[in-house]
């Protein structure tokens, strides 16, 4: 059976690179599924992305001679992966389950496009639910003077070479700077408000009494800089007047989870591209 | 044939008012259409807002009595219009005239739920289009160095006495506390942006650099503080990283109009309920 | 506590309704937290329809004399309820599992107004998830010459008595006549389209061929005439053209979640007024 | 300055299609702007469609060479069109006339990516709106016993080489399959409900009758079975039991006009490919 493979890269743009990627595709005896690519302003930093999914009889020895073949003479950032080998998730979560458990469902039903792999979370209340599907439950409390930094200790040497990305569903406690730099992954994150509206702590509180007539749910990278990393995709929903904050709390939910999904989906099929601060969603 | 009117009311919360305002309406042989009523938080300030629509054989005589007759005792703040005198717009604008041409239309077709009386714009530019349609184009430049508080001066002789409500479609010019103050009159502003995201100049720019998946416009009440004044509606368009300034410029130009051209009509209808910094829209 | 009760009525269009009821619910000492009311077209069949939400220190008696009192001089059909007393839930599905999960999800989130009482299938799969749950299940296979007549026996004695809601969570049998008019209860179904568009089986399967831009789901009431009763709910996707039908089911699944979800939620809380061959969503 | 190009093509799907095709626009010096391309499902039809565009400095003899070079030996339906060279518009309109004058609106805003050259009507209303804008104005009124036939036949001559796709801006006359047949140039309509469902008459009413929560618009193009060509686009609003028909036709306009605008601009754009009933859109 063949692999499906993906190529994901970006570049300074100039003519040329599809003519060459694609002919050496072709000359590998790869079948292209789908290409989407997408040059920035050239007015501005003028960079090419391109994301290809393509099938090969045999995938040994592409990788290694697509960098001399093609990356080098673009300057080319890339990745050249499996869909077989699917991204492994670690997901990290705090009291709130909704998150949680909207990914457990979505992996039961194979509608992820990767593999949870284990749960972390700094309550002990999920054990019994985590542990039926399968999968490794980890109760790492923050507490005591020490918490927080015996807490990272502790996630770190759980996450690392464990998983591919990890996904905070409302986990909520602020990873330090030196975390996310050890842990060296990507970090997905689900913020419950429409940003850059409403930053910070209480958002459906904020946004009941700015009295908007949407709300909304922000998934991105996280940075060292809380709420202003890449966003990955967001949506909204609309609420009345009449809806007190129980109500936007709960229609908040419902927005996250499905924000959220969309996110972590989107990245296992290596279809987010970070640039700057921003994405480009293929 | 009968007069279809409006009774728009608010009070501290407490039982028996629906029963003695529907009550009071039956005795004078009204025949009520729609009635909306909602109870703000009672652990938050408790306000009880109603807003009922009725057709009457001759309404002479009845505002004189709903004061003393139900007013007082409920602490009520309310009016009683008539469907029958619509309210009279002026609308200001600057260069950009999607919105303008919008409220035209609009007014062409009778959906706007009230009367377009004059335009005045800080640009000559839009005379031709206005004036064909029937209406009055007054050019207010705003230049040199007294340019503001001249330009404030004539709007206020303008607007004074001529009309209900001020739109500004997108008119850019800051108005002052003071302007706002002798106009008292409500004037609606349309934002280019999902408020309280992208407070102030270019938010489309603001938008793109921070990677944004979808764009909003807000309508709003002006006030004395920069683009935090009532939200009357919003509504927002996905977007993709590969749409460029001035594609979501365009793009947004079609939500402003929507989302403007709703405020007003509800407005102009009696659906719109000042509370506090937010509204209650029926 | 006080009791927080529903009065739901319709009735012949006239003046004085809201007036009369409104003074019979303050004569009782009730507290009117939300009225809803509308009338439809006077040159159609002019009916008016009410429901207001009301606290009440002691309702004993209250629907014993809105009988005599009010609804008899109105020609009005009506029920008061208690929202203490939630509504009984059963819901019947057959293989996919998708909304019977967000019905169990849902209801342990407290998120239904209603209670579930018991789950039958013509499928054996969900016995172990729905168990873990503290539900009943009962298998009622659907098999053999008598298959339809023995299962529709064993459901009828399933549900009578024992629910006052019937939710139809995918299940993929079509119910006779006789047994809907036996059962005498209110049945949600949830339709995988847009109503009227793609009646029957298969419609992604249909939506894809014909090449529609959105893919929707209904919730409906069920009645005899198949995919064709009152709807009470619709919602929709969009979708593009390198969706397949594989995609289109899956995200065809989320939509028919959310819009049964919302319906049985809305029927939970006397929000639905059937009239006719459409409803009134208050 | 350099031309803007665009390739839309379509053949049986194969490998190498992409390399050959990005090598010959390499080799004559274009820029590719954007790519898309699709293959529809290898079970089905295994069709690879595909569309790009791109800038060169000297586009001439590029479309003699596509020919041999490249569409031949994938069996290529295939046209390249300079984007400096607009579509020519002709519209036909009726009685009503929201979606003729977004057409004058977006044409004059630029934002419709084609031309509008003629409007022909068989209503003389709006002649003096149309004749403004220095487009000519044809009064084509359908009468009498040969009407529909002098009128078809009027409207050939005048559409015939003077135009590159007719847009039907609620043109209510149904065109015969001969005068189709005859003009041999893309039609596209709009019809006023969500298709399939409602198709035919007066789709407001029946969407009432039926008690849907969601009216809707379809932009498709035109062939000989009524309200069944290949759909370009649809969009949805949202509606409620107390809209009455009036409402539903005003918010149903309001959608016509959006859903319009955005399939011809994407038709002008050369962004829409049929293949058999359905189309895909770039």
């Amino acid at each position: 059976m063949p692999d499906r493979m993906r190529l994901v890269a970006f570049c300074p743009d100039r003519p040329g690179i599809v003519a060459a990627v694609s002919r050496f595709l072709f000359e590998a005896e790869a079948n292209i599924i789908s290409l989407d690519q997408f040059s920035s302003d050239p007015d501005q930093d003028g960079t090419f992305f391109l994301r290809m999914e393509f099938t090969l009889q045999d995938g040994d020895g592409l990788s290694e001679r697509f960098g001399p073949e093609i990356a080098e003479q673009f300057e080319m950032s890339w990745t050249i992966t499996s869909a077989m080998r699917p991204k492994r998730i670690a997901v990290l979560a705090s009291r709130e389950d909704h998150c949680l458990h909207e990914l457990l469902w979505r992996w039961r039903r194979d509608e992820l496009a990767g593999d949870l792999v284990l749960v972390a979370s700094n309550h002990p209340d999920h054990r019994e639910a985590v542990e039926r599907t399968g999968l490794p439950y980890h109760y790492v409390p923050v507490a005591g003077a020490d918490g927080k930094a015996a807490a990272e200790a502790r996630l770190l040497e759980l996450l690392r070479d464990s998983c591919d990305v990890v996904v905070l569903a409302r986990y909520m406690q602020i990873l330090s700077p030196g975390f996310l730099q050890q842990l060296a992954l990507p970090v997905i994150n689900i913020h419950h408000s429409f940003l850059p509206a409403f930053v910070g702590a209480d958002p459906y509180r904020q946004a009941k009494a700015r009295g908007v007539k949407l709300i909304g749910a922000t998934a991105h990278y996280v940075t060292d800089e809380l709420d202003a990393g890449p966003i990955i995709e967001q949506d909204v929903i609309r609420v009345g007047h009449d809806y007190d904050v129980a109500t936007l709390t709960r229609l908040g939910a419902d927005i996250e989870r499905t924000v959220l999904v969309r996110a972590v989906r989107w990245h296992c099929e290596d279809r987010v591209l970070r640039h700057g601060n921003s994405t480009v969603v293929f």
